[in-house]
């Protein structure tokens, strides 16, 4: 079986968005790899649950915790479709994971480069090397398409209260 | 019944912190406040669960989202023993906490003022008001005393390694 490559592992990534956005969120995705394996997966589940804590990065630790049976994952990649904010740039951390590979840049928010970089930063006690761009065409894309439907929608449903009010 | 203080809610977290410390956490407690209520609560168990996400503050938002049924925890302030590290802080954020009274400064992971300060940082879509420093005495005792019963179990331990060594 050939060896599974950083695009494979983003691609696994861009699935679990896609799973976020079937069912109306956000679609952001993450995995985590060991040797080669994905040991943890996650997508955005912040409006289903209604928690705040809930992005795709967090849950797909908490899953790669549970695999390994412990919270160090040491040697561990994490491949996320959106350029995490610094509530999963300080997960990462905490988790001594080795890798960041993201794919789509955040200017409003990402703490991996766009408005602070805390992975590299060598005050912490663990640095977690960092991959941007990774398929950024394709991950930033799928977050277009989602919040293009959803203004769709919105004009829809004014059009359609508006023609209401004129029978009114 | 008199109004709960800003030092009543540090106790209540504080309270969290021995509940850690009884089971062999490093003891850091956290609670969420509404309209003078608590509505949430936390007490590190990073190694209980082998989870590196479940610090003190991310159990107390999760549980207060579960009691309010909402992601938005606005009006709401969160009280921890110890200065947040990034990713509690960027829950917070993610939150949209409104104040975070914290008790002992960080100066090996705080992102609340010590090592950078995210809470503050406009260019962040929510600003969270922080007060640090509260029972920063009895908060920081309380670590202090954690580690140093381990480190006399260590030196303990080492001791009759060495007289068991000794008898070999």
């Amino acid at each position: 079986m050939a060896e599974l490559t950083s695009e494979d592992f983003m691609n696994a990534a861009l699935a679990e968005a896609r799973a976020a956005a079937v069912i109306g969120e956000v679609p952001i995705g993450a995995v985590v790899v060991k040797n080669g394996r994905i040991i943890g997966r996650g997508h955005n589940l912040r409006e289903h649950a209604q928690d705040s804590t809930l992005h795709a990065e967090i849950l797909a630790i908490q899953e790669a915790c549970m695999t390994l049976g412990s919270w160090r994952l040491e040697d561990c990649d994490l491949y996320v479709t959106l350029e995490p904010c610094p509530m999963c740039v300080g997960a990462m951390i905490n988790a001594r994971v080795r890798r960041c590979f993201f794919g789509a840049m955040d200017p409003k928010a990402g703490a991996a480069g766009s408005l602070v970089d805390l992975l590299s930063d060598t005050r912490f006690n663990h640095q977690v090397q960092v991959v941007g761009g990774l398929k950024a065409r394709e991950c930033g894309a799928m977050l277009a398409d989602f919040f293009r439907a959803i203004r769709e929608k919105r004009k829809a449903a004014k059009r359609t209260g508006q023609s209401l009010n004129k029978q009114v």
